[in-house]
């Protein structure tokens, strides 16, 4: 088997390395500089490829670009869907994708600001990918969502909210501390990406979410009997 | 008294009007084409003023945006310290605090994006007026929020959440619509700006923030009738 093959214009790493190196500078530039900012000369040579290979695997900026959000959402969904997907209760799957979706976007710290400005571009009519992104991922992972919780419902484990309501309050509390970190940062003068500091969040989303979901027992106590038999039975 | 004056370089508007002017077409401007993109050009043309009356208020494009970002602030501060300081019982002056901020944003909904934008840059370490922003309006906002949440734990009326984590969740519920609503409208086909759609939004998150912090007396039932004497009182 050839491993390391001449691959077209002369790379000389396999293929699918040079692919995943343009796209893994594309990531870092395009988070960087925002879409219209962003240059592909420069992604180029931070990949180490000539431009003409950047060329012979993504057509113009535009399917670079492309190729990054379904990089940065393909991999989120498959996260939070496996989640969403697992036999345990309601209560246990919301909160299993909550903390998905949270170490998700902490293991990958490029990936908030490609989303911020894509949802940003779209707000001012620029469509060619967002209508596909939606389509594709957000309207699936909303369905799923909804799912779950009207199953939470019914159960009355869950509280009657409104899932049009609080899918997009739910996304607010995971998502919206790595956009703020530069406030914090600034004002505690620590490190909001720490390992300790991600942490104290993580659990600070998952109380929140489950306060504000779930239907409480007796004051402040979530149902914890019923959870922990079915966390038995996991 | 002169109501209509030459004002410096010939505008024929009194001078506080040519600086409002200037000021509202720089929020659209800064707001659609971010820092590095607006021009300077633009902002003189739509707020129908030569570019020399521009720099005499706003001595270059920094300055303007340091102006269009107290425009922001100061405005969100005013309101929002405002609720806070009333003599009411912590849980209310919460509400009043979160929905005032989302009537805010509502009704600048310009703002939004150069609140995103400012962010992002920060976080590329673009930090000229963010720090000034952070001590002048986040600080104080943070510290006025702390210390109500404090003083509803110490009353049983709250849940003991830790406010370094519980005030960026709630401004997270409170703000993240308006970034996401192209993803709202691409979904739903409605205007998630609409009277109704606001109107709906905003009882959710009062809704989101009152179950995620109240103690609850018995199952999902606030306790309404503390909340309510004081109501009276008011």
């Amino acid at each position: 088997m050839k491993i390391i093959s001449e691959s077209p214009l002369g790379s000389r790493r396999r293929p699918e390395e040079s692919r995943a190196a343009i796209l893994q500078a594309a990531v870092r530039e395009f988070s960087n500089e925002g879409v219209s900012g962003a240059r592909t000369d420069a992604i180029a040579r931070a990949a180490k490829v000539n431009k003409a290979l950047l060329y012979y695997y993504f057509k113009d900026k535009e399917a670079l670009y492309g190729a990054v959000l379904d990089q940065v959402f393909g991999g989120l969904s498959e996260s939070v869907h496996k989640e969403l997907s697992r036999k345990s209760l309601p209560a246990e799957r919301i909160l299993a994708y909550a903390g998905a979706h949270f170490d998700y976007i902490a293991h990958h710290p490029l990936y908030p600001r490609i989303v911020q400005s894509e949802l940003m571009s779209a707000g001012r009519g620029r469509t060619e990918q967002f209508e596909r992104i939606v389509k594709q991922y957000f309207r699936p992972l909303f369905l799923h969502l909804h799912g779950t919780i009207m199953e939470g419902i019914s159960r009355e484990d869950f509280r009657r909210v409104d899932p049009m309501q609080f899918v997009p309050s739910m996304i607010a509390v995971i998502t919206f501390y790595f956009t703020a970190a530069p406030v914090m940062q600034n004002m505690t003068g620590t490190n909001p990406m720490s390992r300790n500091a991600l942490a104290l969040r993580r659990a600070a989303v998952l109380d929140f979410i489950s306060a504000a979901l779930f239907v409480k027992s007796t004051a402040g106590e979530p149902r914890r009997k019923k959870l922990s038999k079915n966390a038995r039975r996991a």
